[in-house]
């Protein structure tokens, strides 16, 4: 019987610069569709087949979306492109003095290297919560953490005991950016509209959801009008929020606060920060805070002169005047500076000068439930109806396919007429237990 | 920390009696709707916490479909059902002396039983084909069997050993009734339209398609007209159908046949057969071919008053008479039952005579591609364009809820038109392997 795994990624040298790309994320994808057409070779490795729209997540993970409809098939979207080579499988090392990369299914040479492996959830060391919180940053996390909700009611129907009922109920989110926001407000949604339907045995009532944020306001990169409308309508909508509050410990029971309060849950939903995935080869003087790569104002890696780094995985201090401290870990900076890579890499094959990056924020905005959002748009603040409105819109163009964009529009204007999220499902085998 | 597993199911006693089913496809799903609104307390046991329609789960093994489509919450359904109860949790033992079930989440006591636990995947015996061969019976079956051809297709382009690459791209399917033909059918549309887009460095045109039947016809349930068409359409598709042909033996890479014959392939895909699930404290002299549980003409369970067994769980021999040796393992039998049962239990609440189950055939269908199936209905038979659309027409209308019907509408108008399957998504984290 042949040998299954071989260690060769069999991909061609064509006489082209070939330049790799490491993740298919807002950032990478960027890079890859700027290169179309170009006289150079685009390899894509990433640990899934497709890209992954994490914004919509927490919808995934409270029964609002499908699974399908907020992921995007790699070779589905360049389909089209010449000399462009997708590749499933984990980069392990960079060689930088070799050009080189071991990855799991082998070594390649590149010529420009582009790093755009985005960030992993951060626990900040705490090992207890990194085994028994739920995370929110993967497309499986979404099915999981959605898994686990819904296998708590049931749980919580075989009890007689109230403490362990309403443990089983109850919903702690720690983070209060806009996932920790977006997903109090679907939970509550959930607890007003679907569980007590589907629940009717249980005191769907005595589902208690927290919000916890380590600051003292909630989305706190936005306006302050923004973070006390947030917070406004999340109290409307029952969400108990702890502002000032960090976790301290978890048991998968009992959640301990620093300052000694606790409180009970057997859902510990963690949304409280990011930190970059850890890659090898790069030397030591490049990494900068929270595992970020530096970066100059191309996205030149420091000390390097072929290898970028963009978006979550990337810090560019001192270089964009607006933004000395480094740009936030969201999309929009990842994809500017993709298409930037993109086209500076273009310019040093063709023996140019490179463009500095300048990020021009357009705005940010988050939503907490049905007519309840609140934008920040550079001139233009807006909460409420409207808010809710235009996030709708923006991240419907966002999606990437018009199939995806259709379906989540039409699974949209579903649940807004019929107050129903349908796909409630625990879809792992039985034996799988709690996944 | 209190014990998170309790072994009680809380559901009180009423003063009404208590009907229990164990499991909710096509037949318990009939029962329990039967059942509303009559004067006594209905349970549904299930592993999962959704129906799955599962003549469509081909299409999601194949990329056509998304997960959510073919399933559906019973809590949705049953949402506005009183006095019925559903429990995820798995029925271990019968107790017909005490009238008493025991699950995976505790004990409980019933005046009426029906098992409609359905049938799982017959092996025939043979170890290395249940380890090595990808069933196709559960939604999981089906996303894994999805996970498993696309990364199998992503590993191909990672070898230079030609039989190698071929082994990774080759699909053997055993078993030539309508899921065998469907799914030959569909993945011939995927080797046409998508894979040599997605795969532009493989020979798509090696990927071979084999289809094995036991039996000297496909569809051997369906007229021989039926299967002369199916047989042609797929050798129209490519696809090579091997008659009169059994598997003796697959080692993960070499399929072995009776004849001594062999073919390469990574991909087994088993279809050739169900056995009834077994369950413990039925009498033995109850069971019978195939593990089916035999029945009386009210699906009473041989030497049992009150426990009565629907659909693929159960044999009725000898009592319908146009089907001496049983009903075929179906759809369309299990809900005629399911419903027949519903109605007799009421009966005998009521003190009247049961009617006795007497199969009304509708007719039989399987689509081989698009505008390409068979149909056989009672006094009608016809192949071809006419027969896919009825065939889409009818499994439209069975699947259950609008929400469902519709998205599996626009996803077929979606694929009819653009020749694309979207849904090739590998839905497991990289770390889990081959899954």
């Amino acid at each position: 019987m042949p040998k299954l795994i071989t260690t060769r990624t069999r991909i061609a040298d064509m006489g082209k610069p070939r330049i790799i790309i490491i993740g298919g994320g807002f950032g990478g994808l960027e890079v890859a569709k700027g290169l179309n057409r170009f006289k150079a070779q685009t390899v894509l490795f990433d640990k899934y087949n497709h890209h992954c729209f994490q914004p919509l997540l927490y919808q995934v993970a409270t029964s609002g979306l499908e699974t399908s409809s907020i992921v995007f098939p790699f070779r589905k979207h360049f389909g089209n492109h010449e000399d462009f080579f997708f590749r499933l499988g984990e980069v392990t090392q960079i060689k930088p003095e070799e050009n080189y990369i071991e990855t799991s299914i082998g070594g390649l040479k590149y010529d420009y290297l582009v790093i755009a492996n985005g960030a992993i959830t951060n626990f900040y060391g705490m090992t207890d919560v990194e085994h028994l919180a739920h995370p929110m940053k993967t497309i499986i996390d979404a099915i999981k953490l959605r898994n686990i909700i819904i296998r708590n009611f049931e749980t919580a129907l075989l009890t007689d005991d109230p403490e362990l009922m309403d443990s089983l109920m109850d919903m702690v989110i720690v983070g209060g950016g806009p996932t920790g926001v977006e997903l109090a407000g679907a939970l509550s949604e959930l607890k007003k509209h679907v569980f007590p339907r589907d629940y009717k045995e249980l005191e769907v009532g005595n589902m208690d959801i927290h919000l916890v944020e380590a600051t003292p306001r909630l989305l706190n990169s936005m306006s302050v009008e923004a973070s006390r409308k947030a917070l406004e309508y999340l109290q409307e909508m029952g969400v108990h929020v702890h502002l000032s509050c960090t976790v301290k410990s978890y048991d998968g029971h009992e959640v301990v606060f620093s300052s000694g309060e606790k409180l009970i849950s057997r859902n510990l939903i963690w949304a409280a920060g990011v930190k970059a995935q850890p890659i090898y080869g790069i030397r030591d003087e490049a990494v900068g805070r929270g595992g970020r790569i530096q970066v100059d104002e191309f996205n030149r890696v420091k000390g390097y002169e072929n290898i970028f780094a963009i978006g979550d995985a990337c810090i560019m201090e001192g270089a964009d005047p607006s933004y000395p401290y480094g740009h936030p870990q969201v999309a929009p900076p990842a994809m500017q500076q993709g298409r930037l890579v993109a086209e500076n890499i273009k310019r040093l094959i063709n023996n140019k000068e490179m463009k500095p990056f300048r990020y021009r924020h357009q705005g940010s905005m988050a939503t907490v439930g049905r007519n309840r959002a609140v934008v920040d748009l550079n001139k233009f603040r807006t909460q409420g109806f409207l808010a809710w409105f235009i996030w709708m819109f923006v991240h419907l163009i966002s999606l990437i396919g018009f199939r995806n964009k259709f379906f989540v529009l039409l699974s949209w204007l579903w649940s807004y007429f019929s107050y129903d999220k349908s796909n409630r499902l625990i879809m792992a085998r039985p034996k799988d237990g709690v996944q």
